[in-house]
């Protein structure tokens, strides 16, 4: 069975062994400095579990752990030392990265597969002190990892094709999981820089009072929420351009598009430069932007409960359930 | 019951036809020039009414005609006469619109309300010939509008707020639709902004080698789509900064957003002045893309067929039935 080792037990490490966990095939084993580790692992890991373990709540961890499944260790060392796959997603921080991947370099198995869930630290960063730096690769989930269905696969330009012919065919066995291989390391992968593209406009129309935050969410709710749970970007817009595909579309809505190309709003949300950052302005408009925005949104939901990620998560869960008939 | 006019009757009027027809309460008298209205109606019609007019499907126009909730018109003055809202979705031309308001003006009730489905030509642009333009708003669906719910509202700066109101009202009342008012006009309105704005990065990424169309949308498929489906875009990333909400997630993930915000593609679809035009560099780019994605596009989905309309159709109800727990 492949034996998994994770570097890193947050909240994304956490549903990442859920994930490996729920397949039958694998065990997993953790290395994370937390204290409490033991009874952290104990309280939330059984939630996470896929209901098809079976056998009751409170002893799923003990069953995990006496039949070897799963194990906690108190060196890294320990952890990677028999692992085919080590799998890191501990701070977003480039030194913790590089160093934590020359160290695991030592001490794994030389066949070891090197997978980072990092949603922002491209591989070809992380691996600048390897001394084959060809094995690691980036597995960037989406929250939370063991539900929602995207793995982005991004190798860095070295990266051995045969590793990410291992981790596609690793997240796809099971149906659940549907990797995407992205071809050139960028910023944000593919994912958020989509999501990013769309927030940066919502946070423009909030702010120059064109919507409402609230109202703003109940729009995506209401239009492409629903159409791009049940069909892509490219094929809802193929599809709406008729007979004449995806052609006529851009032939038909080209000029309404254009001019809204032309006019998106481009709030800052940190100036990177410091051109940007001497421009009192420009840090005025940064600041005044996200308070009414970040104001509206809590006005909005108020404060994060349990309760609710629990319902938004049954949702999801059915909206998935959907997606099997497509 | 409310007496609603349709002034011109292509897929997103037949749509609006049985959106209205589909409330027990109304009456529709529809207005189109095309010679073959009367069979297009008997043929394209019954697919679109809810199963919850009952009865069977070949005699559902005839009980709709015989018992005057749906009636053809053969004038715009026969029409809209008795009509209480004037609804038009003509070819989105602004001198057709402008014409046609001022028309309909001479000859509807003094209390009707005007709309317009438009998706391009805000209500202050089609007002201009009218004598009274406070009555006119734009009333933006999403196709299919008896099966999306989302309705944008767009008044014009001296439309009415009873008009606003009585669209709001009118849009709320059964359940199904949920109205949404933008504050200002702007082009795209909100709903179609916001998603020209992530396409706008999709078309960008493909041209660039990053990620293949068909793959693209898959990875909207399997994070973005079933997440916006089941929480809005603000609500997501309030969720996401866990207690700290929003202005946490903006903290925690706003280098890497900023990042993404820097390096957004720039594709155009249309030049929109003499100098992007006169630049053969830029036109090239612009054939280039669109070539690119397009070529992708057919290769991944092949022609538009009905069968596949039908089938996506179905699986967007099932995801807004998801929603009816939210």
């Amino acid at each position: 069975m492949p034996r998994i080792a994770l570097i890193g037990l947050g909240t994304i490490g956490l549903s990442m062994a859920a994930l490996h966990l729920d397949r039958e095939d694998t065990s997993v084993a953790v290395f994370d400095p937390r204290p409490d580790l033991n009874e952290y692992i104990r309280r939330r890991l059984p939630q996470l579990l896929s209901s098809s373990q079976g056998g009751p709540v409170d002893t799923l961890v003990d069953t995990l752990f006496s039949n070897s499944r799963l194990s906690i260790h108190d060196t890294l060392s320990s952890a990677v030392s028999s692992a085919e796959v080590i799998q890191e997603q501990g701070p977003e921080n480039e030194a913790f990265k590089q160093r934590t991947w020359r160290e695991i370099e030592t001490l794994a198995l030389p066949s070891a597969q090197f997978w980072s869930s990092t949603s922002g630290i491209a591989a070809s960063i992380q691996n600048v002190q390897m001394t084959d730096p060809s094995r690691l690769l980036v597995v960037h989930p989406f929250n939370p990892p063991h539900i929602m269905p995207l793995i982005e696969i991004v190798p860095g330009p070295t990266t051995k094709q045969a590793c990410v012919d291992f981790a596609v065919a690793y997240f796809s066995k099971h149906g659940h999981h549907r990797p995407v291989v992205v071809r050139k390391e960028i910023p944000g992968f593919v994912g958020n820089r989509l999501a990013f593209a769309l927030f940066r406009e919502a946070c423009s129309l909030v702010n120059e009072g064109v919507v409402h935050a609230r109202d703003l969410d109940t729009i995506v709710m209401a239009s492409l929420g629903p159409r791009w749970a049940t069909q892509g970007v490219f094929e809802s817009y193929h599809a709406g351009g008729g007979e004449g595909g995806l052609a006529s579309f851009l032939d038909k809505l080209g000029g309404t598009m254009q001019q809204v190309w032309d006019g998106l709003g481009t709030v800052n949300v940190k100036p990177q430069n410091v051109d940007a950052q001497d421009d009192g302005v420009q840090d005025d408009g940064v600041v005044r932007w996200k308070e009414k925005v970040v104001d509206q949104v809590n006005e909005a939901y108020g404060p994060f409960t349990a309760d609710k990620a629990k319902k938004k998560e049954t949702l999801l869960k059915q909206v998935l359930d959907v997606q099997k008939d497509i």
